[in-house]
Parts: C-alpha cells; structure tokens; sequence
C-alpha cells in the first residue's frame, strides 16, 4: 500500500451550448492538483488548502474533497483510516468550469488509487455527486462525470444514474474566465421552469445532431449543433460582451461557442489550436478594454479524466 | 426514358417515443404501390387509388401525390409532360404510420426514376414535405424523411432542413393498428404548448441515449431510453388499452413500445421475430376481447426506403 500519492484532476465544460444538466466534457487544463497521504490515526484532515484565496472550507464535514472522501472511506468500511489532504486549486472557483467536481473527483480518485482500487470509476460517481451537491446546493453529474471519466460524457438519466461515455473529438478547447461574479446558484434561478415545446424539439434536435457528430466526427455537423434557444439567451445576460465575444470566436474558426456550466466562462471548440489562441488573445484584449480581467486557457479535450502526478 | 414504373414506399414510425418531431423510422411492411406512367399529353391525373374507401381526393390540386408530382415537375422545367398515376393504399390511413408521407414519397420516387433521376433524395424531400403539409396541415419531415431515406432518421433542424441518415438496428417492429379514430389534428392539439424544463430535460437525456445507442448498437440501451415523459401521457390516453398493451409487450420481450407518430397505431422493437409476432397475437387477442379490431404488421426495420417493384 502506498502511503502518499499526488493526483491531477481536469476542469469541465458543462452543457456544452445544447445539453443542458446531461453532457459535459473535461479539459486537460485547468484543473486541480491534490496530495494525499495516509496515516496511523483515523480521521480526514484538510492539512492545507492553496489557491482559494481562504475561501473552502477547512472543517472536513464542510469541504467537498473531505466529506466525499469520508462518505467513501463509510462505504468501503475503512473509518480506521487515516488520510491527510493537501489541495492545490489551480482554477478559479465558481466560474463554471466544475471547481468543485474537479476536487471532489481529484480527493476520491486518490483514495481509490492509494486503496489499490477497491471502487470502480462508475462507483466512485455517486460519491462525488454528494461533494457536489454540498458544494453547488445540487448533485448535478454533469460536471462530476466527465471530471471522473475524462472525454465527452452523456448523463442519460439521474434515476436511475446511467452515465455514457461518448467518443472524444480531437478538438481544441478555448476557455475564458472573466472576472465577474455570476453564482450558481443565481445562474439556475434565472432558467424558467417551463419552456415552449417547439423550442425544446429544437434543443433536441440539436442534442441529437451533435451526439451523431461526436460518432461520425463531423465536426462542422458538431457546431451546427452546438445552439440553445432555451438557457443561453436568459443565461448569457449575465455575462459581459457575451455576443460581441461570440461573433469574434465564430469569425475566427469557432466550431461553437458558449457558456461553460453556468457561466461566467465561455468556452470555444476549434480545429485549429492556432484560430483558438487567435480568439483568446482577441477576447481577453475586448475584455481588458472594458476593464473586465479575465484568465484563458487553451487546452485539448481531456481523454483520461484524474492521473496520478 | 422508361414509360412506365412501378414503386413501394414504406410506411414510417415517427417520433420513436423520445424524438417527438425529429426521428422516425421506415418499416418494410406495410406500404403503398404505385404505378406511374408517362403520356404524351400534359397534365397530371391521378387515374385510380385503390384501398382508400373513396377517401382520398382524385383532383390532381389536392391530392397529396399529384400535388407534390405537379411541384416537382414545375421545379425541374417539366410541365409538358404527361403523367398517369395509379395508387394502391396498401396500409392504413389516419393511423399514424405516415400514410400520406409513404405516397407522396412513392409519387415523387416514381417520376425521378422514370427521368433518370434529375433530383437527389435530399432534393426531393422539401416536395414530399409539401406533400406532406397538404395532407396534415403541417410540413413536418418526420415521417417523410425515414420513408424517402429508409433506415433511421434525425430531423436536426427545420431552418434550414437538415436530415441525418442514423445507423439502422437489426431489430425488429411490431405494429398495431387498432381501429379506432385519432386525427393528427386532434393528436397534436392536445398536447401542451409549454412543458417543464425538467422534463425537457429528462426527455434530451433520452433522445441523446438513443442516438448513442444506434451506434454502439447498443439495443438494451436504446430500449431504457424509448421513454416520453412529454407527449406519451397525454397522447395514450386516447388510445384503448394503451397501458396493458405496453406491460404485455414489455412483459414478452418488447425492447421499448410506444405510440407510432400521433396514433393510434401502436409499436414496439425486439430482437427476435417471434417475441414480436407472439406479441402482436396477445395485443390483437386483447383488443379484440374488447371488441377492437385491429390490423398488425411485422417487420425489419426498413434499409432503403423506397424501391422499384
């Protein structure tokens, strides 16, 4: 057994413009990094937590990466354990690109890991949920699954839980997170709870399209899908220059572009990772002359989900 | 140029109980035949239609066939010739099994074969979709799509029209007819025009299962998403015996049962024949001890949509 193990786990872009609450896809940056170490004296402790500005909680029934672990560690029968965490945000936090999933996943992988794999990574799913629902205030998948799972996933149902992993696009992903402050919370407050039936057909339609493209890898059939009636016209509202950064992606190569999660970072796939540098130079300079800050990332589609470092 | 031709087009199950408005299906049987014939002197006439109980209209301006035969032709510069058209409804009409679509369809394929072709399938499809509008009083493709391509489609989107030819399932499709009455008028009016975002949600799940599992071939999945929280509720309740049906297909193999585009027809997929017709004789049984009649059809799912005879 080892006794100490350093993990990465990937940020997700959830939704993915058409798929609301059922697809996500993780990205090979940014993402958390999380040391574990396991010890004589039973307990789960949050030695440290860096990059978090002091905001995570450090009382273990409070912190995702904890409770989850601890949740884990109940299941498996092994509360004599004794495990200490070390985490290292390495992406903002409530910016739509999974913060939360990104440790929960990372804290229960490395368990599993150090354990030799007694949980499959299907087992490990509902475990993370829970670290996200103490996180977001719901136990949402679509930022968990994919974290867990690496590549594009599909959440075909919540009851029963029945995820899918979907063929991965050799595709470049371009993230923007700018600094304004839209909470989840909020974000899924503003969605009504009831929409127009022609324009959920249109949604899945557009669902439908793009699952075929990711089989056929049609990329530009990808994009023609990648299209919500539904939540990005309520949702993009709280997201500066969200039409002007639209239009300047879409001039530049963007297959797609939209919200990640529920925003505020907005994430673009392209072809070419050169066009996808070109328009997060383009945007972050648009933002900066608006006096927004923003931080970018550029990064292929994740395929492995958490590795160990 | 041949002067004469005779075609089948097949009869479709749309919607496929998560895809309302956007998949459907053709069938191998039923169908309609249709002998078409060039004549020197132009116009076009719609010379008999058998097995319509006299229902159908013979003037060439509304009946769906000439009509949308008369469109073609002004399309391609062809109004000089003549054109003699003589339909076998060799299915149920108002049933749901896409009637009208199957031969405007059979019209439209005929005239293209005897020009040697002028039009592709997706050149043909807006005229069957007029066809179509003509008939139902809406130019929905959902049916007129898996009867001009075969197989499985995906209407993508409407603006602009985007068909998706999907992986066909060797499976097999049990039908049920009950004789019974449910305009498509009817059908659609009942349903309501705004549903909940979580069902929506449940519902896109579904679709995106589905279309997954076309090309994984994956029919145990395909069967756990042939679910319709939206339109099946509603719609079922004007279909007798619907919920014993479905327990008794379910019950003997049936890999998901559903209603068949507005109904009343009913169908339901199997891996094997002889689950699907042992199915049919307890529904037809069933029905009957009710004092319905009924009409059942077996078949493969249909791989080419229409052919020449």
């Amino acid at each position: 057994m080892k006794k100490s193990i350093k993990v990465f786990a990937p940020a997700t872009v959830a939704n993915v413009v058409c798929g609301f609450d059922i697809l996500g896809f993780a990205v090979n940056e940014p993402g958390d990094e999380l040391m574990m170490e396991l010890t004589e004296k039973p307990g789960v402790n949050i030695v440290s937590i860096e990059g978090d500005e002091g905001k995570l909680p450090l009382d273990p029934q409070k912190n995702t990466v904890s409770a989850s672990v601890i949740s884990l560690l109940k299941q498996i029968g092994r509360e004599d354990l004794g495990v200490n965490i070390r985490l290292k945000k390495k992406m903002p936090m409530g910016s739509g690109l999974g913060s939360s999933a990104a440790s929960a996943v990372a804290g229960l992988f490395a368990l599993n890991e150090l354990l030799d794999q007694p949980l499959t990574k299907e087992q490990l799913l509902p475990f993370a949920m829970e670290g996200e629902a103490l996180a977001c205030g719901h136990g949402h998948a679509d930022n968990v699954a994919p974290a867990l799972f690496g590549g594009f996933t599909l959440i075909k149902s919540y009851e029963p839980l029945e995820v899918i992993a979907l063929p991965v696009p050799n595709l470049y992903c371009a993230l923007l997170y700018p600094h304004v402050d839209v909470p989840t919370r909020d974000a899924r407050q503003i969605i009504r709870s009831k929409v127009l039936l022609k324009d959920a057909v249109t949604q899945w339609g557009n669902i439908a399209g793009l699952i075929s493209s990711l089989y056929t890898q049609d990329y530009d059939l990808l994009g023609r899908c990648m299209k919500d009636v539904i939540v990005e016209p309520v949702r993009s509202m709280l997201i500066p220059e969200f039409d002007k950064m639209k239009e300047t992606a879409m001039e530049n190569g963007a297959l797609g572009f939209g919200i990640s999660g529920s925003g505020p970072t907005v994430f673009s796939l392209y072809r070419s990772a050169d066009n996808a540098q070109k328009v997060l130079s383009n945007l972050k300079q648009l933002l900066a002359s608006k006096g927004i800050e923003s931080n970018i990332y550029l990064s292929e589609i994740n395929k492995n989900g958490p590795i160990v470092l």
